[in-house]
């Protein structure tokens, strides 16, 4: 990016581990930033670093021309852009209204609609990539809109990703995200499953995971799992909670497509049991906890 | 190895694609060799080779120290080793019998228990890898069974193997591999799902591939997968109900243990209905037809 191109002032709703990366991210580029988080605490930090700290939604929006959500489901982000005080009242027309969250493509349709009542273009744009990486603006864009605003939204991807990828009209992004999502969790899943099974025959466990996460079978996925779960460290990365919510986005996706998706609804089955458990806040490799294995 | 180490003389039972990629490569390391194979059409070329063809397993086994079994199923392993004139008969006390099949456990640990009684030794040593890694001696053995009757078998695996994991007592090595092609069955299941999705959602399919692929869910089985399915070429280098198979040989040897696999059971039915569609003799990668994705 060129130091002589104008930046358009931004407003980033959402300030968790992600939308605070993104943040920072931005300040440390220069971009004139809005920003607003449903617990103010944690906008504070911002604040300081030289982000206009919003009351609302409402007001973040109205300072910029570029709106970017990074919230946790369909529920906050109803609240952040349709809410009492929500973006959509404070957003100019014209202005790029971008939601990065993971979602349901139905509620991401209705947004683009909504957004379009007010004038405003919209992307849905979730994200792949977790805290470093949004630190570093090395995060993945998976777009669904037109190509149009995505050319005009282009600065504020840039900024913050290393990639970009278009995969189609309006609900495209989130309907991709929600496919890499589920087959991950279907994969956490099933190799929790793998490993109560391992353990009831009394394999060398670190052999086993060795031989798995070098093997056909062998994704970043179960790599993660593997490390989280020989060193039995369960901190979240990315909440289980938050798995079982993208896997059941994708089957209510599919269900309106009049498809099933069955290794996703046995996974789900084995999250719900994961969070009933009371594993839902730690991290989903968790889920190896349910399915029995005793770990190291 | 040595050239001076004196070989051993081997018998194979079972001359498919993997077991006569076995015995060229035995062949070409000068070992003495005996073949069988239920179609003795197969055996002819390795006639030609310098193999001794045996009219049955018992004939082959008589004439070997080890006798290395390469077969299909439990069925066939059944056949092979105990049938009417089964390899079980023809082996000296003292020899090695090695079941390199993908079979259940429970099948392994009762034909553990026949070998004993013929005053033999056995192990479990299922392979991984696929027929270049067979031609090439670069396939990974995964062993159960006593580490004695193992290292009076490495001459056979080195010749064979570019690896030998010892996994723990008889039907460790069997378990070890069941569990590595549950979660690739249930990988591509999964996969073939998510294609469906991605269809019916009107996104740009060779993008989803790619960042499916280079993602976090991009195993060596979604890649591969993600190969067939771009060039539709769906020959079997692993035949779909040879997958089918070995889930349910993990769901078998997860209820003997009173454990359930979901995910596992899901993927099953999925290939279930690809053999109902007809598509059992190609590779598994065709599940993806029985998921409705009509492919590019």
């Amino acid at each position: 990016m060129s130091e002589t191109t104008a930046k358009p002032s931004v407003a980033l709703l959402g300030l968790g581990i992600m939308g605070s990366g993104m943040a920072r991210r931005l300040l440390s580029l220069g971009f004139s930033l809005a920003v607003y988080n449903r617990n103010r605490h944690k906008a504070i930090p911002l604040g300081e670093a030289g982000a206009f700290v919003a009351a609302s939604p409402r007001e973040a929006a109205s300072r910029a021309q570029m709106v970017l959500s990074m919230v946790s489901d369909d529920d906050a982000s109803r609240e952040v852009w349709q809410g009492e005080d929500g973006a959509l009242l404070g957003a100019a027309p014209g202005s790029i209204l971008v939601e990065a969250s993971t979602l349901s493509v139905d509620w991401v349709k209705s947004l683009a609609s909504k957004a379009a009542e007010h004038g405003c273009q919209f992307l849905d744009a979730p994200v792949t990539g977790t805290k470093p990486h949004a630190a570093a603006g090395e995060l993945l864009f998976l777009v669904g809109g037109s190509a149009e605003t995505l050319s005009a939204a282009r600065i504020l991807f840039s900024a913050l990703g290393r990639d970009v990828i278009h995969l189609g009209p309006t609900g495209s992004g989130a309907l991709m995200k929600l496919v890499n999502n589920f087959l991950c969790g279907v994969q956490a899943a099933s190799f929790a499953e793998a490993l109560s099974l391992v353990q009831a025959g009394g394999l060398d466990r670190r052999k086993v995971l060795s031989i798995l996460t070098a093997g056909a079978p062998g994704s970043m996925i179960l790599k993660r799992m593997a490390e989280k779960v020989e060193t039995n460290d369960f901190a979240p990365v990315f909440a289980l909670r938050w798995m079982a919510k993208d896997i059941r986005y994708a089957i209510r996706s599919a269900s309106e497509q009049k498809l099933t998706l069955p290794t996703a609804s046995a996974a789900l089955a084995d999250f719900l049991q994961a969070i009933a458990d009371g594993h839902g806040d730690e991290d989903f490799a968790g889920i190896v906890k349910t399915s029995g294995f005793t770990g190291f």
